[in-house]
This record gives C-alpha cells, sequence and structure tokens, in this order.
C-alpha cells in the first residue's frame, strides 16, 4: 500500500526514525535501564519493537494498557504506574503485574484485587498523586501488612520534563530524586522509578526510566535539546484552497491533542485555525487541492487516543499497519 | 446497571436534560427546519432520538459518518457538509447523500464518486472552505455539467457562533447570510443550508439549520444566552487527595478535547493541571479517595471522539449504553 491510499487524516510513523529513537534509547539506557511507558503510543506492536530492543519490562498509565499487554503476551514485569481503585481485571492475570500505591484506599483496592506487588508512588514535587516522602515509610508497613510485596519507590519527576534549560531541568531532577531517595531510605526494595523523555539522561538516581515519548516525539519535546527525532506525524489532505493566502486540510481538533496548542507544519505553512474536522494554514509553499501534506502534533498522547491505527512507511511506501489497541479505559 | 459500576473516566448523559434539549429545539425548528449535525455526538443512537422528535434529515463532516448513518437505516437526507476528495465509500449506498463542493476538484470527486446531488459550499466569513459568493454561479454550472444536481447553497457562520453579546451575534449572522442569498441568487435551488447552535434562532435566512452541540452542550456554550442545558459530563474517580488543598481525579487528556482550555468542575472544584490520565483540582467541598464526581467538557465534539460510548443516566441509574459509532475517518 502506498501513501495516497490511505483515508486521511492517518497517523503516520517514520521507519527510519523510530528505528533511530529505538537505536538510540537502547544504547543509553540498555535492557531494564529503561521501563518504556506505553501510554504514549498504546500500540502492542510498538511496545513489541521496544522489547526486542532489548526493553521487556513496561510502564502502563491505565488498567485496559496493562489487560492489553498481558493479552499481546508482553506482561514479563508491567507497572501500573497510577492509582486506579477499580482493579477488577487485573484479577487472574497471567502476568507480573505491580502497582503504585499512595494512600490507605489504594493499597486496600491492590490487596483486594490479587496484586501482588507494589511500589510506594512518591510525590516529588509535580502536584499529582504520590504521598509526601515523610509517609513512604508507613504506607510500605500498611501495603506489607496487607499482603503486599513492596518492591520499592516511584516518584515521576514531571514539572522538570519540559523545560528548555537544561541545567535548570537536571537542578530540579536532582531535588526531585533527593526526595525520592529519602523514601527509598525507608520503604527499601529494589526498584526506584522515575524519570521521562526530558530527563532521560539527567536522572542518574533512578534505577529505572520511565520514558515513552521518545519513541515518536512530538514538537513540544523536538524543543529540547534531546537526540530523538519527531517520527510521527499525521497525513492529512488539502480540501480547500482560498484566494486569500490560506488553505485547508482535513486534520482537525480530532486527529490532534490540543493541550500544547497548535501543531507544526511542513514547507513553511502556518495553523491559523483548528476546528473539529479542519486545519486552516497560511499557505507558505504553493498548494492545489487533493495535494497531501504532514501536520506534526504539538502533543503525542492525546493525539495517536484519537486514531485507531498507525501507518509505518519508508518513503511513499506503507510497510506496516499497527493497531492503537490499548485505547479507552 | 448503576454510576458505581461503571469504569472511569466515563461519559454521562443526563436523560432528564437531553430530552429537554430535544423538545426546546424541536418547538424552535420543527422538522426538516432542523438538519442535526451527527459530528457533536457521533453516535447513532442518538440520531435515532433526534429522528423520533422530527428531524429525518442529517448532516455529517465525514465520509464515516455518512455511512455509518445510512448502516444505522437513517439516510433519508444526508448532506456531508464538508469537503471531502476521497468520496469512494460513498458509492453504491442506498440513501440520499448530498455533498458540499466549492472547487472544480471536488465536483470531479463528487461526480466520480457516483454522488448525485450537492450543495455549493459558500465562504460567508469564517476562514475555512468555501468558494466566494462571486464564484458560486460559475461553479453551480459546473457541477450541472458534471452531471449532479445543485440543491442550493450552503455557508457556515462559524465566525459568529460564540459570541457572547447576542446583537453581535445577530449582526454577523445577517452579514453573513447576505453573502449567502447572494450566492443563493446565482444558483437556485430548494435549500439554503447553514447556522449552528449559537444563531439557531438568529438566522432567519437559512431553510434548515445544522446545529449540532444544543443536544448535549459544553462550557463554552453554555456561555451563551441558550436555552440549551449541558446534559454531558464525564464521570469521574478520585484517585488521589493532597494534605496541600488538591485532589487528582481519572479525567485526563486523552477524556477531554482541551482546545477551549480547561473543563469545569462541581461543587466548587478548581481544575488547575491536565496531563494524559488525571485531572489535578483545587479542593472545593472536601472529597477523599474513591469519590466520584462529574467534570464538565469546555468542548463537546472533541471530547465525545475520545469515548467508545455514553451512558444515559437518570440519578445514579444508567438507564441506556449508546456506542460512539461514528468515530475515525
Amino acid at each position: 500500500m502506498r501513501l495516497g491510499d490511505l483515508v486521511t487524516p492517518a497517523l503516520l510513523v517514520d521507519a527510519a526514525l523510530l528505528e533511530a529513537n529505538l537505536t538510540t534509547m537502547a544504547a543509553a539506557l540498555p535492557g531494564p535501564r529503561l521501563r518504556p511507558h506505553v501510554k504514549a503510543h498504546k500500540c502492542t506492536a510498538l511496545a513489541r519493537r521496544q522489547a526486542a530492543y532489548g526493553h521487556r519490562a513496561f510502564t502502563c498509565a491505565t488498567a485496559r494498557e496493562v489487560q492489553g499487554m498481558v493479552d499481546a503476551g508482553l506482561g514479563d514485569d508491567l507497572l501500573l504506574a497510577n492509582e486506579v481503585l477499580d482493579l477488577r481485571r487485573l484479577r487472574g492475570l497471567e502476568a507480573r503485574v505491580t502497582v503504585a500505591v499512595d494512600s490507605p484506599e489504594t493499597i486496600q483496592a491492590a490487596a483486594g484485587a490479587g496484586v501482588a506487588e507494589v511500589l510506594i508512588d512518591i510525590n516529588v514535587g509535580l502536584p499529582r498523586c504520590g504521598c509526601p516522602p515523610s509517609g513512604a515509610g508507613r504506607l510500605a508497613e500498611m501495603a506489607q501488612r496487607a499482603g503486599l510485596q513492596v518492591r520499592g519507590v516511584m516518584g515521576y519527576e514531571g514539572h522538570a520534563q519540559g523545560l528548555a534549560d537544561r541545567s535548570e531541568r537536571a537542578r530540579l531532577t536532582e531535588e526531585a530524586m533527593q526526595l525520592l531517595l529519602e523514601a527509598h531510605r525507608q520503604v527499601g526494595g529494589d526498584v526506584i522509578s522515575a524519570g521521562g523523555t526530558g530527563t532521560y539522561d539527567l536522572n542518574r538516581w533512578a534505577t529505572e526510566i520511565q520514558a515513552g515519548s521518545y519513541v515518536l516525539m512530538d514538537t513540544a519535546y523536538a524543543q529540547l535539546d534531546l537526540p530523538f527525532r519527531q517520527a510521527l506525524g499525521v497525513l492529512a489532505t488539502v480540501i480547500s484552497v482560498s484566494r486569500d493566502g490560506y488553505a485547508v486540510c482535513d486534520c482537525g481538533l480530532k486527529a490532534l491533542g490540543m493541550d500544547h496548542g497548535k501543531p507544526s507544519m511542513e514547507a513553511g505553512h502556518q495553523p491559523l485555525l483548528v476546528s473539529d474536522e479542519h486545519l486552516t494554514f497560511a499557505v507558505g509553499q504553493p498548494v492545489k487541492v487533493g495535494d497531501r501534506l504532514r501536520v506534526l502534533p504539538a502533543h503525542l498522547d492525546p493525539t495517536i487516543a484519537y486514531h485507531e491505527r498507525m501507518h509505518v512507511v519508508e518513503g511513499e511506501e506503507v510497510v506496516e499497519t499497527w493497531a492503537v489497541d490499548l485505547r479507552g479505559w
């Protein structure tokens, strides 16, 4: 199949850039040093590629992601790095599943669903989940009393990930990891899980890094000094060309995560207006109705979650089509 | 089934508010005066409710929406109110399908796919699709020469829809419709299709109004002086509560269209941070882990497009579950 045969809008993955990203990361964080986060791509076929590069332990954000990874035979060591109260679906899975907990209620939910292992989730500066470092020991004891094995701690320095200034990113990462190590001293265990694409090489304290975006990238992460290339785009068709210097393509709000702002375009085109099924752009290089172009999403994760599938391409050739099979909840 | 049985995040539709919206609109724009836009809800079960209220002609934004409506037996009179180059899937559908065209290329695409009828799409002020009013006659002739029946014109005054000032909204609508009538004088035909939820009662020139959001509403449209109530919410579970005055629920970027900004919340909660699977909020009335609450999306259409289904609820009871079956392309 060729690009011209695809119904648009369609998610495209550049095969060569994907391989480059996989290779670069596997060299920097080989094997279990990386625990790839599947929330970024929600695609078991892509997770299988990551496993082929040596990373057999994965991070998930939802119970459905865990379930889908097990169904795909990728259940060697799955971390549900999120607080989930409703863990019914994890019962009886033939896989190693570890769940993050940060409260008596989440400990109870894990124990009640027959989960065997947990990490204590620590708030290391991002105002989101996680208990204060000082409360980690008490929670670990509570988990052990509930029959859970405590493998260690986790803490996501999300407030550092997107900072353009590398030294500031490094400083905040170190501060965050001091909090995580303080918690780890109380909790013990083999695992100190943290990090993301923005801090993958700055975080020297975690035993494993939970990066996800590195493998496909987006325009937000592309602003940073990272060696990963933007492999993901949305193929769109020009559907209308105005005489007033703008044109419209069919890559709208339902094909793009918009929380990081408008997407970027090639050939000097400038996005002006994004509506449900349309992207109006100021025309750079001349376009005509029927032309196809690539739109580069500002934020990977909520973009992919809109699409049923992604197409791996080499030039004009579609070499593989992968289901985005971990969507929903 | 009860609300407590649902996996969160989950789309909820309040049955009573939905009925009220359907009733109010059917009284204002009875039968064919309304051509409901299915892009808002992407749900044939909900379209069937609209049909039961007398609206048997529908507006679609994608070829898949057209196809799904035909499969659901709702193909009496479908308008694909968008420029689509790839119309292969419309060939041979047993339904009345009219397609918007605004260029020689889109006319050729319609004729090539065996489409019988078209509307000439006119740019009435929104920088998006549509030919200039002055070019309408020439395009209509071109369409007729290509064997297409020209039913009339369409022009969306999208730039007027969201204006808070009703008189300004009315003024822009009138200006836009003067352009559409200018085009209609050249084109002829029975149909002058335009309008939306924000101008449903201000647009006195169109023969039919393409409103979609009215049936479920969102916080953006709720700012206007409209008689429709917000029937749609996202049910979320509180998964973590901080001692620092905030809490986190599981309604993140993959459950919410974010182009109109953050969602709203009840009980005095204030959204602070939305990430992929989390919504951090400043706590109003006290919450505890495991509590369930409703999040009100800022923008309906891209919110619904993330979800596989919506649940119709009366109080705590789930009375129906509808597939969001028109997603994708």
